[in-house]
């Protein structure tokens, strides 16, 4: 049997993967209007699953800090549908035949794949617009630059184009981490600081959080460059072993499997530190769940 | 000998190209800052030079809204470096091979046959992410939500997706007006448009500016039209008959160059009437400048 809290973040998980479903869904543009095409391809992509992980760590986060729930709509919503929106586009540029050439994703055909390559240059285009539109909507413009900053060159697109750049070359472990914390981590922390953002943290939550943030985002790549070395296939519903075909720089290609396993057990094990021995919170069971995944 | 306005608009449009180009380096990231070969490429499309028109429109409502310049940094010049940011991406991902594929931008390569699609496809998006930074900087949520509706599927984005629908279809003047009112205008009139708001103009005075936006903005597309057709290609610094030769939806080819002369004209006409009879000012200017414009 599962121990009893394994079970509750499962079942919190489940819940928060219904509202963002029902959010993506409202805040996407309309599949009857003009221009359909785009707004289909936008739609496919967005729907086409994911964990979800970055809308539920920034309501996390924001309940965690005492957000208001009480509105129809928590002004964490739309920053959470902004997050998910950029995490799509991210994907869709990164499936292009130019950068990654990946033809499927989630198990089905990727934008370019099933609508062409203008099109899903034009629906990651679109996406990375939304996400600024509804994250604007908060009308906090700090969360603007939050995002913007997580997602630039400084952060998520300095870390593909290191990515790319490493290809083919031996990495050191330095190397790895540098390229992990932009190009998935500094938007996992992102996600994290808005919701406390936009909960009204203090300085204090806010360190402790973005601390918390840049430990389980570094953590969750590695897991994932685990996991493409051995994880189930059926589980993650994609081929593993992409990253060695790709020669990409991956952290147990830097420091070998056993090493990966023990240093993204640490930053859990930190992650969960960063709050008091003795409180239960979400966030505590939010990094082990990251800790123990295996898709 | 040109009429004294003309020299005058000229000085102020040479004047501000000037003071535009000096912030655009201001807030280009450092080529000398990783990652480096995107900084190069960002800065290499920005800097290949442009008349600048919807940073000088949003600086021109601006000031005629009253807008402080006492400040070093007026709140108007980061929306002003945003707006430039905004359309270097645009053209960066329409001249890539899956959409337009063009080889020459402004008499040098395009970005990605000087720097490879991979990098071309993340600096689009590096300067689609900065502009949004600047423009959150200006501390107006609003600022923020008028670039992203201008530029999203019901502006820019949706004209482009119409643009690529239209290639080769015979089109009306109505489908071409519409192409053109979302490709190019929106982003002409939202530039008027964040002017006026961070001069925290009156309503009546932005529906006067949002009208006079709208005008110029799809009179300087059905110009731009016009000038492919017959314009001077070493005054253009490009081969003319390119839109001809994509099967490209135009004006011209919609209404016939003549018409095409006489609506541009018209739009430019009324754009001037927004404003009273004997007001002089330099938006009249600006929108009689674009009406004669040779390149």
């Amino acid at each position: 049997m599962m121990p009893a809290e394994t079970t509750d973040i499962k079942l919190y998980l489940d819940k928060l993967k219904g509202v963002t479903d029902a959010l993506l869904v409202r805040y996407l543009p309309r599949e009857d209007e003009e221009p359909q095409l785009l707004h289909r391809a936008m739609r496919y992509s967005v729907m086409a699953g994911g964990k979800r992980l970055r809308p539920i760590l920034a309501y996390a986060a924001y309940e965690y800090c005492g957000g208001s729930l009480q509105e129809e709509t928590p002004v964490v919503y739309p920053a959470m549908a902004a997050l998910e929106f950029v995490h799509t586009y991210s994907l869709i540029h990164d499936d292009l035949p130019c950068m990654d050439d990946d033809d499927l994703r989630r198990g089905i055909p990727t934008c370019h794949k099933k609508f062409g390559e203008a099109v899903a240059v034009l629906a990651g285009d679109a996406l990375h617009d939304i996400a600024f539109e509804l994250m604007a909507s908060t009308g906090l413009p700090q969360a603007v630059t939050e995002l913007a900053t997580a997602i630039g060159t400084e952060g998520m697109l300095g870390g593909q184009m290191a990515d790319i750049e490493a290809e083919g070359r031996k990495v050191s472990r330095e190397d790895v981490i540098n390229i992990h914390r932009r190009k998935t981590g500094a938007l996992i922390r992102c996600s994290v600081r808005v919701g406390a953002l936009l909960a009204d943290a203090d300085e204090a939550a806010l360190q402790r959080l973005s601390a918390y943030g840049e430990k389980i985002g570094l953590a969750f790549q590695i897991i994932d460059d685990i996991l493409d070395v051995e994880g189930d296939q059926e589980l993650m519903g994609k081929k593993v072993g992409s990253d060695s075909r790709k020669q990409k720089a991956t952290y147990p290609e830097a420091v070998g499997i056993e090493t990966a396993y023990a240093d993204a057990n640490k930053l859990i094990r930190e992650a969960i530190t960063v709050f008091d021995e003795y409180e239960d919170n979400v966030l505590k069971l939010l990094a082990a769940y990251i800790g123990q995944r295996k898709s």
